[in-house]
């Protein structure tokens, strides 16, 4: 049965305060009527400091569209090799080993995809598919999972590379005084992520069941404006409410699967706001520590995207692998609005006998 | 078995000859020393006519990408939904028997992705898996095709949408001269095209084996710049030639599968151009008449990326449906350079017996 082994994730080294965003806030709208909501957005994402890939003084600039995507290309490749070869180590494989590589990036559009340069630089073989995925934003890291999850049962010899690159201060547009502009400037970071799903064996979460939600018609509750100045991040007021919808679906797909969603092992969520932690927890009926790895990526990290999700489970490895047995669930969420959502088994690779 | 049952295609109202495009070159390039290339590379394309979703007038305008992105927005919405209908009643299901939505579109950008508004509009059920992929270009055709196959090996009882949506006149660049420029401007049209790929029954192709394959260090061939203006098509000189290093990679395929590539009773391939066809059927060691429904496809509607490979097959089932046992290859070729291929044999949905 597939196995999502251990992620591998790097945050850029230039970082930025919570204090420092208030600062460049209330020089940015001084005087403006927005300057106190701005504040207290800001306040609210509980996000104490973010990573970005240039200076804090070059990303208030817009150089561009064309520029931007110029330097999405330079970090990405500059970023996404010693991610992916860490990744790969975490699982035991080689390039080689790699069937299909699904790469998942909002913040930068490249044609070809990056999967054509990582397959030329790093070693993948010719025949490795290449599953680029733009459009699922911040659900992005949940639906590759479950994506690779599906090849790898079609296949079951099979190896899935899961590449998250999201560079999200290159999609930071100061001229924008929209409630979602205002809140994005405090909430998104960037960070590169990836991780290997096995076809078999490995140390992590075993997929047993995988599914996806859309709340009828919120198509237009997360979007972007897609302008000549780039990608420009638009949010509803509705949006941190939509875990009221969300958690009865979590519910019956756990109890679909004879599972109680109140009394799992873990529990890896995107991160997309404090509001969205603590509601979940509310209308799931679970304390909110049991997001706590969720809540230490949003808190040093910020909202990452797609991948926040990998970046939760890289705690969960890391702070307190959970027992072999130990049933949990993945979800990510982003516009649509989308839930990718997978229910998983804590597993350990059996040790090779050799005697 | 994954079978692929008829496409249904759409192509616009406005329509524009060569005999047009060589006219509006003569204009465009007037004096300048791109003239005779410009239009020896149009003669060159073998494309009759093309159909785009605006007057030619307004085509030769740049409104700027954002409005660009605009009219691709409206478009799609205005002209999806009714080949998608088609599709379903070409492969006997309803809406709510699609258990995924490929989509693949490389000529226009929105986050969500269309399939978000197509479920919410169409019918479709909320748990549909959502897989927009905007980064194979004109492989992306073959790349749905083989995803959906995927899908449907995993999940044997579910059924795969695919809708290509490719509005290429909306990504032309007036102000651009380089090769790609001047060559694309005569080749691309737009259409839109959809299929159903079955978990079982319905009358079609049955998918067996699929491959993909990227040519080594060719990433930089066929690309976008990504400018304030849009995506910019760039082509390299060396693309022409491409299928003398495909060949023996579709030949390999079928060997392994235990089949001779010259011994296939169809050839469904990507109509890149017209010397793609002409050096694929030379190095398969086939006639070139083989490629029948491709050229067809790139006389009368021009190069319509992604849209090419569903159309040549909605063409092979109405023109001439092989016999139930056939066997064929369906190839699409990409930035990358990618190929993606499947090998399926014709096959008819068995009449239920009711006596």
């Amino acid at each position: 049965m597939p196995r999502l082994c251990k992620p591998s994730v790097s945050v850029p080294e230039y970082v930025i305060t919570m204090e420092e965003t208030l600062e460049f806030a209330e020089k940015a709208h001084s005087g403006k009527p927005q300057l106190p909501l701005a504040l207290r957005l800001i306040q609210n994402t509980g996000v104490r400091k973010r990573h970005i890939v240039q200076p804090i003084e070059e990303t208030l600039r817009h150089p561009g569209f064309e520029e931007r995507n110029r330097i999405y290309e330079m970090e990405s490749k500059k970023r996404c090799p010693e991610v992916i070869d860490q990744a790969l180590a975490n699982a035991g494989v080689a390039a080689q080993d790699i069937d299909a590589i699904i790469y998942v990036s909002c913040t930068g559009f490249l044609m070809p995809s990056l999967t054509a340069w990582l397959i030329n630089t790093m070693g993948f073989r010719s025949d490795t598919r290449q599953i680029p995925i733009a459009q699922l934003g911040c659900a992005a890291g949940g639906a590759a999972i479950n994506r690779a999850h599906d090849f790898c049962t079609a296949y079951p010899e099979s190896n899935v590379l899961i590449v998250s690159c999201e560079l999200c201060s290159l999609c930071y547009q100061p001229e924008d005084d929209g409630v979602g502009s205002l809140l994005s400037d405090g909430l998104f970071g960037d960070a590169v992520a990836a991780a290997v799903v096995r076809g078999s064996g490995g140390t992590g979460i075993e997929l047993e069941r995988n599914s996806s939600y859309l709340i009828p018609n919120t198509e237009d509750w997360i979007s972007y404006a897609v302008r000549d100045t780039g990608f420009h991040f638009q949010l509803d007021r509705r949006v941190p409410g939509t875990m009221e919808p969300l958690a009865p679906v979590m519910r019956d797909l756990a109890g679909e699967h004879g599972w109680d969603v109140r009394n799992l092992g873990f529990y890896i969520v995107h991160a997309g706001g404090p509001r969205i932690l603590d509601d979940l927890g509310k209308f799931l009926d679970v304390d909110r520590k049991v997001f706590r790895h969720s809540w230490a990526t949003l808190t040093e990290y910020g909202n990452i995207a797609s991948a926040v999700v990998l970046d939760a489970l890289r705690r969960l490895f890391e702070e307190d692998p959970p027992m072999a047995g130990a049933t949990g669930v993945i979800a990510g969420f982003g516009p649509g609005i989308t839930a990718e959502m997978a229910l998983g088994r804590w597993a350990v690779d059996a040790p090779t006998h050799r005697d």
